[in-house]
């Protein structure tokens, strides 16, 4: 059990979305915040920077979106649907763009493939979380 | 001129957006960024802080949302409409939201006020740059 | 294998500190932040929320800096040892802080109690790779 | 008047620092947060971007570092000399090797020599504020 999913059991108001749903999302937008800034630093450090600047801009974005989704999906208090919705539907905006974008380097960079598989993973567990709220 | 209007003077790439509309965007973010984490804690520090749990919330999303609406308008390279679109609208979103609420303790708070004017001001600088991106 | 130990073994360049306490201290200041995230608003919706503005507090400052942490620590590029070392050494007095100030309140509130191991944790972890650094 | 600045004359507690150097700490870490973001962007797309490596990392992580401080700087409630002069002396020091990276490039890319500035101004600020921390 993560963190993530023991703190959601000891909430002690009510909790307007569905914890499982939640908990996945908040471990996914964690890992996919540290993999992407990982991912835009090995690329700063690849031979073929030059070519890779729209990788690294891609994480970056990424990176910041997914970390603030950890932040608004761990809080509870005087839930607004509107900041849920807005900042998943950005988040799955970042991770569509850059599972795209590393998806085109896999190949040649491992990191790459590790964080488009880390973007996926956000993106659709933003949505299913995004496909339950009303 | 504030520095984020030299930056963009400073960009040695193309840039998509109109950097008027831009620099009025990541100005007002940044202020109320601040603006926002500064009212969450004003609000912690009131008497009447079991009724402000609602506000503290708001403030502390509409913080993370603006400082990463900084950072997202603060890149030009590997441009992405999606990505800047999709925070720019979730930013008004989180905007409106705080804005709203602290506009009801605006009159027993002062932070509330000037919190409710930053987020305002965020709003229709985010919206107005939302609507330049084709 | 956790995704930050992963992305460690795919970095291209060189890398001035040791993988297992990189790994470990992104980790644990991973799970930190979005425990103290979590715990800030969990207090927030406390009844006693008038007696935790110091718990929550210290609960929002330890989260931002553990996120600032694992942002650090995912980069090895132009590796300078005064960063790390000051964000190190700031992480562990934000964790100290605040996993003293949970455990005083781990007997009434289980996320309290939670959020102490994690600062706990975060902070051996940050001392380890700390005292690693020549 | 700065937000800031008014922000810190409508706080309901009392403030264990001295508001003229807190604002101007707040003030000069939220210009170089944005700056240094835009710094290592504008390096990303720099033709010579393969040598720009390290000041593209410092300037991220100087970023990081001022928003954090920003965040800390903002908040007043059970206040935590330890964690307040951590932060500092860690941006401090990240401030001090940003100015220092981005002052080499100065001569040939402007804003590398507007986020020197920056650097410098949040340096001096912190060094300030941290002087007065008893």
């Amino acid at each position: 059990m993560s963190n993530a999913t023991a703190m959601l059991q000891t909430y002690p108001g009510t909790m307007n979305l569905d914890k499982d749903l939640l908990a996945k999302a908040i471990d996914e937008a964690l890992t996919c915040f540290q993999t992407c800034a990982a991912c835009a630093d090995a690329c700063l450090s690849e031979e073929m920077v030059a070519e890779l600047g729209k990788c690294i801009r891609t994480d970056l974005d990424c990176a910041d979106l997914c970390a603030t989704t950890v932040r608004v999906l761990s809080r509870h208090t005087g839930y607004d649907a509107n900041i849920t919705r807005g900042q998943l539907q950005a988040c799955v905006a970042a991770c569509k763009a850059c599972g795209d974008e590393c998806e085109q380097h896999a190949g040649m960079h491992e990191h790459c493939k590790i964080c488009a598989q880390a973007c996926r993973a956000c993106e659709q567990a933003c949505n299913a979380l995004l496909a339950s709220i009303s």
